[in-house]
């Protein structure tokens, strides 16, 4: 189909199709001319997976790219794949640790590596999600809350279940472009809903203890 | 304190304090002379607050005035509270419903209201959660996942476990201001925190089954 078919069909308007052309974000159809081209029900496919990185769950175009650039890996191995999507870089020869021997003792990284200990978790040094952790546990304390990474613990347990329904749930396309992004769809496009059912949960639990 | 001293305590810039001032986002300082106040540990405190929910969350300047505002009300009660942070507006004499009689069948709004039933959960119609739910199962059908409602529902019964943690830890406090920034703060700065629980959680979960 030509340019203005895959804007139809896809939503999208034809500037904003260019724009992530140029951006590398959606991958460029078949030349049928020097200033024609035909794309397929790839390109329409991608580009709705685009909307709802940006539009939806608000990435910015950079962050989308880096998704779609772990799709387009296209990694059967999930272990791998997961490791892309969350952002976590193997380590290359020579690197230096991610973070700095005399950063660890007293400070709030070596609460979160406390608490990774105490769930028995193996989890990479690279992980984000761990200076994440850092940042809230540090927040927190600044704000006079004393919270204590033991306090996550219970939350953590959580977390560890919310993790096995995950990863069931990626079971399943042998395809490694479909498991690719049915990982990131179900990784990243699940975390406001997950924020969401939480919400509602407290509202339906403050609802019965104020009755009582 | 002089407002110098203020910017030195926060860590605030000076003109960054006045704009909050100006915002309404600081309560203004005890007025000394006609271009001079002096401010108090309040201060200092809710400036560490504002900075928390600005620089930590990422929330814009108006969302952190709405959830300030709910902590300026002093609610002690934890139930009407929790509905202020989470932006359920209780209903106007006369108002009419947030959604339309006909929007609901068919639509994701329908199954979000399977989903409360079937947990047997008193929610407010005005909790906007309810639409971050409702565009999620949206958006993960619309890129063809075929997603229902009833997959959440595993994910809804660990969101309820969460909920009982949160409001377990809202106990304590009856000063109504403290009791109102410990439920901002419990609330809305977790959130990160718990979504990087699940991703460590889910990196944790992926290298047993990986090895197996």
């Amino acid at each position: 189909m030509r340019i203005s078919e895959l804007s139809r069909r896809s939503g999208v308007a034809t500037a904003t199709i260019k724009y992530y052309l140029r951006e590398g974000l959606l991958p460029p159809g078949r030349a049928t001319a020097a200033t024609q081209a035909e794309y397929g029900e790839v390109h329409v496919r991608r580009l709705r997976l685009i909307r709802a990185l940006i539009g939806v769950r608000g990435l910015t175009v950079s962050a989308a790219k880096d998704v779609l650039d772990v799709v387009n890996e296209g990694k059967a191995d999930t272990h791998e794949l997961l490791g892309l999507v969350f952002g976590i870089r193997p380590p290359a020869e020579g690197d230096t640790p991610a973070r700095a021997p005399d950063e660890a003792p007293g400070g709030g990284a070596g609460d979160v590596d406390a608490l990774i200990a105490e769930m028995g978790w193996t989890v990479s040094e690279h992980n984000p999600a761990r200076e994440t952790l850092t940042q809230t546990l540090h927040t927190l304390n600044s704000l006079g809350m004393e919270y204590s990474w033991r306090t996550l613990l219970p939350y953590a347990a959580l977390a560890e279940q919310t993790a096995t329904l995950d990863l069931d749930q990626l079971q399943g396309p042998d395809d490694p472009l479909e498991k690719a992004e049915r990982a990131v769809l179900l990784t990243v496009l699940l975390e406001p809903a997950l924020l969401a059912l939480r919400r509602l949960a407290q509202e339906a639990e403050s609802t019965v203890r104020h009755r009582s």
